[in-house]
């Protein structure tokens, strides 16, 4: 019997899992369940992570997670559980089915049936931040090559195993042309390998309006962490209730299952909560490690309790719901419907479903042949600038100044925007500047060595000036890696 | 009179604004017109800008820009006229009033009355991008106090001047402490100036899902610029159509107002187009320059054709709608209402609006007593590590060996994980690497000089290591300037 290591969190936690893992065990599921604590009590005994060290034990042992939800406690530094755990555990994929059940649960959009697939690592929650004066603050959002593979072959993997037809791919690259860019980059390349599946392409704004507005246009969408982290909220709300959604959170090697809906604890203990999202999530936890006849009868009885009208209070509605139960209830109600399937909704078939392929091998990263450095770009604050006053002519003039080896200042802009040579007096200006160092034109080479950047950062510091970050420009094979200024 | 640009666009601009402006004309506005060319026909002369350096004369003495839709050629490196001019005038706060005009257009969402403030210049859409390694793609994200005070300042002025009773803030500050954290921190300052208008903040993920599932629980939202980008749009389609809605760029000498629909060039010659969206825009910029009088009359007239069940296709539908018309017939129907209220739908009133306030000086920045270096961020890329292996390590530990004047290594991550010490093995990492350099425990003074850095840098990439980008640790007065690693 494959091991699983259970949480069962805190607030409505206990109940909803209780609730799930009785019927678990009635669908003929074969899990050894092993039990760990996290949440409130431990963060209140002073651990700020939310698990003791036995249990980061018992996730590397078993690899499976099924976490009910769990209270943090309101400040003192206490950390996220859910991000330690998607970090540590390398959890990169998030995927979240978002079904509308119309009409035995009320909606605006009927025959909504949308996953969305959100990459889990990356992007700006890497969680990287710099105060780079007194007025700017900087957070680093960042792409990778693998990281994307991964999440894009996860998704087109996961529409191949359901029987979906097309997965559709959102991202801003009309701006971020380097980012957003490369994850669009290899979405197409990627969705070439499935000539079977269906692909589009959504600028974040349009397509987000879209969702939001017809979700039944969409299938299954993959997108970086940011717009999924904030669309898949978007769709399993307007798909009828948070209570319904269960969600995967998915690595190479471990994953973890869990309702997307928190622990409510004003409804705890009262028999009252739904336990649809954390079971759905041990559904889908049982198609993940290949147990798919149990997922097929728990799924298939929860939805035919759902049309026969015996729902908890949060879906109950006087006309379409006949029974109003509480969470035992509601349970015993799905277990006597085990092996029944509905009648009105869709069944669901995991029939022969393995256990999905995670072990892929990435593709290899392209070997650039020759990467270069052609300048570097120095930010200053707010700290020697100060002293030489804020205008932005007398600044850069006075930089300007100050050349080494061939090397001079090409153009200093405030936020992406030109302020010198010859900025418009419109432009507003905070206090963090960005001045970009190149070769001179008529300079034998256009490349910059490491020695020349620390002597013109020796050189610029023993002038007063407060570099506060640099960045090199680089070329890949010829390519330029990095952006102009507006106005450049 | 005071003078405006107007620009006439491409695809079904001409025919909009030709209407918008008989409309204006009749409503008893005091406008100098001067008509400038912008889009198509600019770009393709080959300015890649898409306008004359003649009209941004025009636009720098109007200081008012009426504006169609234009069409911007695909390919060619042409660059996006819109965000030009944002960033060339200062454009600082986008407004969009997403309005629902049931029964007479067909929404999900009756009731409906939202106005997005988003934030136009600064997060993600300063293009700021570099390449790090072979497979990692970099954009900086930066908030700025004084640029998150003028979009919140401006949001409170416009609900006050408007009579809105809430202004709802949108953040993700439980992930982006500093950035997000510091718009969320100035919301809260500058809200208590406001006592009379109610506020709230919302984490921006279940802030949407609200959005799109009760647009009705909102009144006035401000967001910085990749949220209010796409989640405008998400509250401009649920209202009903993309087609009846304008929207407003100030900034603080100079500002544009459009409808937010593109130029449709598929549908322009055809007498087809709705005008609503650039009309309305036309009502903004009326109320904007102090022109209430016609303002009002516009838009009541507006309002009341549309309650008579006179549309143009894209908003007609059988048994709503009256009569179908066209874009001119549409325009004379306006022009016949003029001076009418409607009965049904609410009627607006502008009466005695002054033109908003907007040379405002952003409170003073804080001046931090003493901004100290602790440490420096070294972040190496695919270059030099790729002959030293790809174990974080061994390469940890060789770089571990190279200490400088008291400053040691003390920690490795990729992505926001650490790597070094101890890493875990599940971990996912990519070819580019942040090093964190500090003094050691024991060193007499636990800040970092330019000359040390300057040192250290020489030192690192003498050894053969390649340094992509360098990033200082700062305290400001004591404060930590900077976000821990995951795990450190």
């Amino acid at each position: 019997m494959p091991p699983i290591t259970v949480a069962h969190g805190d607030g409505i936690g206990p109940e909803i899992m209780d609730a799930s893992l009785r019927i678990i065990q009635e669908s003929g599921a074969a899990l050894e369940i092993e039990t760990i604590e996290i949440g409130e009590k431990v963060y209140l005994r002073g651990n700020t992570a939310g698990i003791d060290p036995s249990s980061w034990e018992s996730l590397r042992r078993t690899k499976v997670f099924y976490k009910a939800p769990i209270t943090t406690p309101q400040g003192g530094g206490f950390k996220s559980l859910n991000v330690t755990a998607r970090k540590r555990l390398g959890l990169y994929a998030n995927i979240r089915p978002c079904v509308a059940y119309a009409p035995y649960v009320d909606t605006k959009h009927p025959g909504m049936d949308v996953v969305v697939v959100r990459e889990n690592e990356e992007d700006l929650y890497a969680g990287i931040e710099y105060q780079l004066s007194s007025d700017v603050m900087e957070c680093l959002k960042l792409i990778s090559r693998p990281g994307t593979e991964k999440i894009v072959r996860f998704a087109f993997e996961y529409a191949k195993q359901n029987g979906r037809k097309k997965v559709t791919c959102f991202t801003k690259d009309n701006i971020m042309k380097m980012t957003d860019g490369l994850f669009h980059k290899i979405y197409d390349e990627i969705s070439a390998e499935y000539p079977d599946i269906e692909k589009e392409h959504w600028i974040v704004d349009i397509g987000a309006a879209k969702l939001a507005d017809t979700p039944t246009a969409f299938d299954v969408i993959v997108m970086p962490n940011l717009y999924g982290d904030v669309l898949s909220d978007v769709a399993a709300q307007i798909a009828g209730s948070v209570g319904l959604a269960g969600s995967a959170n998915v690595g190479i090697t471990a994953s973890m299952f869990e309702a997307i809906h928190g622990s409510a604890p004003r409804r705890a203990g009262q028999n009252l909560a739904n336990p649809s999202g954390l079971l759905l999530g041990g559904v889908m936890m049982l198609v993940h490690i290949g147990q798919w006849e149990a997922a097929e009868r728990i799924h298939n009885a929860w939805l035919r309790t759902l049309e026969d009208g015996v729902h908890t209070y949060d879906i109950f509605e006087p006309g379409v719901s006949r029974e109003k139960v509480g969470t035992k209830e509601f349970a015993s109600a799905v277990i006597a419907r085990m092996g029944q399937k509905p009648e009105k909704l869709k069944a669901v078939s995991y029939a022969g479903f393995a256990s999905p392929r995670r072990e892929w091998v990435p593709n290899p990263a392209r070997q650039f042949e020759k990467i270069e450095i052609v300048g570097v770009d120095l930010y200053m604050g707010s700290g020697a600038f100060g002293s030489k006053g804020r205008n932005p002519q007398e600044f850069g003039d006075a930089l300007n100044r100050i050349s080494h080896e061939g090397i001079e200042l090409r153009m200093v802009d405030n936020r992406g925007t030109i302020v010198w040579p010859g900025g418009m007096a419109e432009t507003f200006v905070t206090d963090s500047y960005r001045c970009r160092f190149q070769p001179v034109a008529s300079a034998a080479s256009q490349t910059v060595t490491h020695a020349q950047i620390s002597a013109l950062y020796q050189k610029v510091t023993a002038a007063g000036y407060d570099i506060v970050k640099t960045e090199t420009l680089r070329t890949f094979d010829g390519q330029q890696g990095f952006t102009l200024a507006q106005g450049q």
